[in-house]
């Protein structure tokens, strides 16, 4: 029996990786459903290779354009919240893969974990913004979340066989991004082209820049504090730039475990979709000569306040995580579009942080709510910023 | 309930290690039975903290002088193989510590597996000289064989929670010893106080030799080969200098799990005694930015060809690898006496292996003829070389 399986975000840069993985194993799984953003000429050649039953886009006016050019027919189009919706609940559906970027993934992910879906796991904003909702669904269902961020497949691999109770820390490891040895006044003339060139992986623009201020990795210890049911106080960050060790898990004897791989994403996307079997991916080896030798640093804080201020979001909590999210997206998107400078990115999530008083954020009304003020705080002080 | 336990060679580097972490965790151990060789004098301070019912020394001359010191009564006092033997298969115990050093310590493990005790298996040459006889009694019996060398250890935590089917390669971690980067003349100046001054591990003389020579890794291949059940090809060895990576696993999928900690016996030590759990070690931590960088290299066969000599006479098997670790001790013993230089410690053994052709090596009797065999021809062998 073939695992079927709904790819959200499926011509994002996770969901492409995803579908490469499932090419390679066409024994292994059955694509019944694809949801996509806005690039519809993608999705109709991934209509046409993996043949899914329903598709959504982001809106009518392109589902309606999509319907005029299928390949096949018995396909449903859907379109909105309302089309990933469907799809994240797919009936006949055995696993979600929820790859949609920023917040846009948490509805479709909570859809999935409220039905009993296995979730593979890419939307980190799921578990940043709504981890204690997201989590105490799939508790309540039964449902499985499998990471697919190759972090936390790291610490999920490294755990596997082991007692929660012996778990002393999760140990995070990060590249440092491209401006790791950078001065600070150079952080203050870095264009939207220089941040989106990450040092080891092939990732998104928004990634890529959250790589390059930190808060990618703070965005991932909040992350880790939901996805692995652990204090924040126990989850650190070290700076590995070469990338090879991609996360570790320290036990109370003393022992580590680490998990090491080539900066590949179908590593940790093709353990989620097959777990706890492993596949047979035919990828470059890592050769530990030729990646030698392995260094270590302590991240600089000073430098990078992302991750401080991510660890203080949630350190208060409430609705703290998802008005630091949503902030980052807003000023990370202003970046992009050259209206603040790279060094005003935490600058404006710290005025957000400021201004707003968190709330106690235990319905998915509540965090759209609060989702909503933190944008339209950031774009607020982003014009105070501009001036 | 505590569990009890019988330590096998409890005064040696491994044994008082043990009882080191026995002694912070009182509530989980009672050690029952301590097997000793000559050193009774620090036997007796063992009695008297931990208070055995049973101990063995190597002959009846120094059991009789220890039952005249003994400081309390109702304790048995046994001597020679037979007592080995009886603390082996103690009754009572749910645990045997084996850790007696070289081919002394086959008949006692064997014994421990025979009758169904787990066995913590300090002592690789079990493994070495007869893995096929060890394994497929254990696995009759239902014994459980938990590694203590801290290799085996690493690739043992790694294997937790995974498939045997999914293993690609196991990846032994090598430190390379002191000479790692002497040149080829220097190795025939090296003195037996040199070779036992180990870079990062604090052990015995004999082991520190071996790992000077990298026949320890070459034991420890084998050792693997038969505790993991996996082929030979499937095991490489990577010099790793700083001993921060005790070893590693390669999946089918390109992921690798690796062991790291800091060079403390007591950690693999602990897991083996209380496995599945792990206990709370009060050790240093690992510190990953001060222990950085970690460098890999591969091992030079050529100036160090115990490795290679150790992968040949297991391709060979039968009783080869036999033939190999007896070959060895007796080398070893010949270089630590001032007999041969450290260079002609390979020579021996090479020369050892030419001259004698391998046997099936099904029974133990076969294994202690081999043995016996493999060591007078050592002896020749040396005499021939000093002339």
């Amino acid at each position: 029996m073939k695992k079927k399986i709904v790819v959200l975000g499926s011509t994002g840069s996770i969901g492409t990786s995803c579908l490469d993985v499932i090419r390679s194993f066409k024994d292994e799984f059955e694509v019944i459903g694809l949801a996509a953003g806005k690039n519809i000429e993608l999705l109709l050649k991934q209509i046409e290779e993996f043949r899914p039953r329903a598709v959504t886009v982001v809106n009518e006016f392109l589902a309606k354009k999509l319907e005029e050019r299928l390949p096949y027919k018995g396909i449903e189009v859907k379109h909105g919240k309302e089309g990933y919706m469907e799809l994240a609940s797919f009936d006949e559906a055995d696993l979600i893969v929820s790859a949609l970027v920023g917040s846009a993934g948490l509805i479709p992910t909570l859809c999935a974990v409220d039905v009993g879906k296995d979730v593979a796991l890419a939307n980190k904003e799921s578990l940043v913004i709504a981890g204690h909702l997201v989590t105490q669904t799939a508790k309540k269902t039964g449902a499985k979340i499998l990471p697919i961020d190759s972090e936390h497949s790291a610490i999920f691999q490294c755990l596997q066989g082991q007692d929660q109770n012996a778990i002393k820390r999760l140990i995070l490891t990060a590249s440092g991004g491209p401006f790791k040895d950078s001065s600070t006044s150079r952080l203050e003339t870095v264009t939207p082209k220089e941040a989106i060139k990450h040092p080891n992986w092939k990732m998104g623009k928004k990634i890529s820049v959250d790589s390059a201020t930190l808060m990618n990795k703070g965005l991932e210890v909040i992350e880790a504090r939901w996805l692995f049911d652990i204090e924040l106080d126990k989850i650190d960050v070290v700076i590995h730039p070469q990338s090879i060790i991609h996360s570790m898990v320290e036990f109370i004897d003393g022992s580590i475990l680490a998990q090491l791989g080539i900066a590949d994403m179908r590593i940790p996307i093709s353990y989620a979709l097959s777990y706890p079997k492993r596949l047979a991916l035919e990828l470059p080896k890592l050769d530990l000569v030729s990646c030698s030798p392995l260094t270590f640093e302590p991240p600089d804080l000073d430098k990078f306040p992302c991750l401080k201020l991510a660890y203080e979001a949630a350190k208060i909590g409430g609705s703290m995580p998802c008005i630091l999210s949503a902030a980052n997206e807003v000023a990370v998107e202003a970046f992009l579009s050259n209206r603040i400078r790279f060094d005003q990115i935490s600058k404006v999530i710290e005025e957000v942080l400021n201004r707003l008083e968190p709330s106690s954020c235990d319905s998915l009304d509540a965090i759209i709510n609060e989702d909503a003020r933190a944008r339209l705080t950031a774009e607020m002080v982003i014009q105070d910023f501009c001036g």
